[in-house]
C-alpha cells in the first residue's frame, strides 16, 4: 500500500479580498501570519504521512506553487488548462498516479490547499484511520466535530455503528449548508459533523465508481492520464479537457454512494476551518487584548479602546506601525498595500460587493485614462 | 485709525489626534486639504484688511510659525515663555502695539489661528462693521449664525436694537455651552448666536478695562510690553510672565462688560467652524459620493459601499491608494503616518482616551526598552 496526498490548489477566496486576488489566491497567502502559506501548511502536515504528494493547479499559479514548494518535483505539480471542478482535478491525479505506479495499491487522500487545521497530530491520527478504512474499499471522509451550528458548511449525517475494522462510521447522507434552525437540530442529535471535503480512498475504487457514474468524464481523464508523462500530453489535454463534465467530487461520488453504504466517516476532532471570510479569520487568528491581529509586514501595535472582537490584518509593509481603534467593536481593517479595506465581521459576507465596486471603478478609471 | 489683527496660535487640538500632536498642533496643519494650514488660512483672510498682523505663539512652535508665514516680519511673532490663557496673549499684543504705535488710534481684532471660515468676503465685510463699532469704544464680537442647536459652542444673547452707528447689536450676555434642550430654546428665540471668540476693540479700551478688572495682569503686561523691543525683554518676561493671572478674554473682559452695555455684536453670516473634532471635520471637508475626504498625501480613491457619512483623512503618504469601506457608515479613518486611527464620528469626543492609551503604551514600551 502506498498513500498519496492530492492537493487541489484552486479557488480564489472572494470574501477575503483584498488579501486574496485572482493573481494571488488564498492558498498562496500566509493568511494566519504563521510564516507559511496555506498551501505550504497543507503540504507540511501531509508530507510526513504520505508516500508522495500531487498538487493540481491552474497555469496562472503553477510557477508560484513550485516556488512555494521547492522540495517538490515539478512533475508532481499537475497543471489544468482550466478549472473543471474538483472531480476532474482529483480524478486526474488518481489516474496519473495509477499510470505512474501500476504495481502499487494506491490510496489517495484529497485535501484543499486553503484550509487551516489546528492540531496536526490529531489530524494525522484521523488520517491513519481513514487510510485503514479505505483499504476496505470505502470512500472515507473526515467528519469535523462542529464548533457550533454553522450555516457555512455542509453536514455529514452518520450512523452509530462502526464499520470497516476501523473507528469509522457509516455515512447515511451528506446534507447541504442548512439554515440556522436545522443546523441547531443537527447538532442536538449528535449524529452530524461538518463536511470539510476531505476524502480518502483507493484510486482504483474512485475510478471504478467514476466509470460507472460519470463514464464520459472517466474516459477523458483516463485518456489524458495515459499520455500525461509523454510528449502527447498537450495534444490529449486539448482534445479532452474542455469537454470534461464540471462536477464536484461530492456530487459525483460521495453523495450518490452514501445511500449505498459505500461511504465511511472517521471522526476528526482537530480544529479545522476553511477561512472563508474575515469573521472566520478573526476566530482563528492569534488574539491579544481582545483584538485579532495578522501581521506579515513591519512592526505593528494595535491599541484597543472599547473595540473588542476587531481584526487587523497587515499583509505587507505600508500600514502605520500603530493602529489605534476606538469604539469600533468587531471592526475589520485589512491592509493589502494597494487597498485598505475597512468593514465589520458582521458584514464579512458582503466583501464580494465592495471588491466588485473597486474593480468596476478601476476598470472605469483605466477606461477614462485611455480616452 | 489703524487695524491690527492679533492671532493667538496656541492650543493642541486633542480630539484631532493623531493629526494634531503637541509638536504639531492643529493650527500648523492643513486640516482641510486646501493646500494651506489653518494658520496660513487665518493670516490670508486677515492680511488684506489689516494694517499689520501679530501672531502670539509658544517657543516650541515659533520656528514653524515663522516658516509657515514667510512674508511676516519675525518681530511680529511674539513668543510666550508659557501659555497663560488668551487674556495674557491678546493683552500682550495690545500693549506691544501701543508701545510700537504711540501716535496711532490702534484697533485690534483677535482671531484664533485654528478656525475655518467658509466665505471670506462675508467675513471681511462683517469685520469692517466690527471695526466701525469699535471706534465707538465698544468691545465688539462677531456672532455666528447657528447652523443648528450645537452644544459644542457658547452662545451670545443679543438685543434687537442697533447701536454704535453700525449694524451692531447690544450684547445682553454670554452663555456657556448649553445642553441640547436649552440650545434648541436659544435658537427658537432668534436672539442667540454662536460665540466664536472673535473680538474687535481699541487696544487702549481693552487695556483700560483690563487695568480696572485685572490690575495685576495689566501691570505685568504693560511692564513686559515696555521692554519688548529692548534688550531687557527676557529679563522682564522672567520677572512677570510666570505670575500672570491665567484667564480667558471671555472671562476677563467680555462677560463682565456685557451687562454694563459695553459689548456689541456684529452678525457674522459666513460659515465658521472651530474644527474641534472629526465629526466637525467631516462636516466641513469636501465630500463626494457620501464620503468626506481630506488628502494631503499621495493619490487616494475612496470606494463607498453603504458607508455614507464616513471620513477618510490621509495626512501624509503611506496610506493605500484605494480605501474601500463597506457597511461602516460614519466611520472615521485617519492616517497620520505613524498612527492609523479608526473610530466613528459618533465617538469623536472619545479620541482623547485612545490617544492617551497610545501615549501610555508608548511610554511603557520605551521604559521596557530601556531596562
Amino acid at each position: 500500500m502506498a498513500f498519496y496526498s492530492v492537493i487541489p490548489a484552486g479557488g480564489f477566496g472572494t470574501r477575503l479580498w483584498p488579501l486574496s486576488r485572482p493573481e494571488r489566491p488564498k492558498f498562496l497567502l500566509d493568511l494566519t501570519g504563521s510564516g507559511a502559506t496555506l498551501l505550504q501548511q497543507t503540504q507540511a502536515r501531509l508530507s510526513p504521512v504520505s508516500d508522495g504528494i500531487i498538487v493540481i493547479t491552474g497555469q496562472a499559479h503553477r510557477a508560484q506553487v513550485i516556488s512555494q514548494l521547492p522540495e517538490m518535483d515539478p512533475s508532481d505539480v499537475l497543471t489544468e488548462p482550466s478549472g473543471r471542478d474538483s472531480m476532474a482535478a482529483i480524478g486526474l491525479a488518481a489516474a496519473v498516479l495509477l499510470e505512474r505506479h501500476p504495481d502499487e495499491d494506491v490510496i489517495i487522500g484529497s485535501f484543499a490547499a486553503d484550509h487551516v487545521i489546528g492540531d496536526v497530530d490529531s489530524f494525522q491520527a484521523a488520517l491513519g484511520y481513514a487510510i485503514e478504512a479505505a483499504r476496505s474499499d470505502y470512500i472515507v471522509t473526515l467528519g469535523i466535530r462542529p464548533r457550533g451550528p454553522s450555516t457555512a458548511f455542509g453536514y455529514i449525517h452518520f450512523a452509530d455503528e462502526l464499520i470497516a475494522g476501523a473507528p469509522a462510521h457509516r455515512v447515511l447522507s451528506f446534507v447541504e449548508k442548512p439554515d440556522a434552525i436545522r443546523a441547531a437540530e443537527y447538532l442536538a442529535t449528535g449524529q452530524y459533523r461538518w463536511n470539510a471535503g476531505m476524502y480518502v480512498m483507493r484510486a482504483q475504487v474512485l475510478l471504478d465508481h467514476l466509470a460507472r457514474l460519470q463514464p464520459s468524464l472517466h474516459a477523458g481523464l483516463r485518456a489524458i492520464a495515459a499520455c500525461w508523462d509523454t510528449p502527447e500530453r498537450d495534444e490529449e489535454l486539448a482534445r479532452y479537457w474542455g469537454g470534461l463534465t464540471r462536477i464536484s467530487i461530492d456530487h459525483a461520488i460521495s453523495e450518490p454512494l452514501a445511500p449505498q453504504g459505500r461511504v465511511a466517516m472517521v471522526e476528526g476532532d482537530f480544529d479545522w476551518d476553511d477561512v472563508g471570510d474575515f469573521d472566520s479569520l478573526a476566530q482563528i487568528a492569534s488574539s491579544a487584548e481582545g483584538v485579532s491581529v495578522v501581521n506579515n509586514g513591519g512592526p505593528l501595535q494595535v491599541v484597543n479602546h472599547r473595540s473588542d472582537g476587531a481584526l487587523v490584518v497587515n499583509a505587507t509593509d505600508g500600514l502605520a506601525p500603530i493602529v489605534a481603534i476606538s469604539e469600533v467593536p468587531g471592526i475589520v481593517i485589512v491592509n493589502a498595500g494597494d487597498v485598505l479595506l475597512v468593514t465589520t465581521r458582521e458584514a464579512a459576507q458582503q466583501v464580494k460587493q465592495i471588491s466588485q465596486l473597486v474593480t468596476d471603478q478601476d476598470t472605469q478609471g483605466n477606461a477614462e485614462h485611455k480616452r
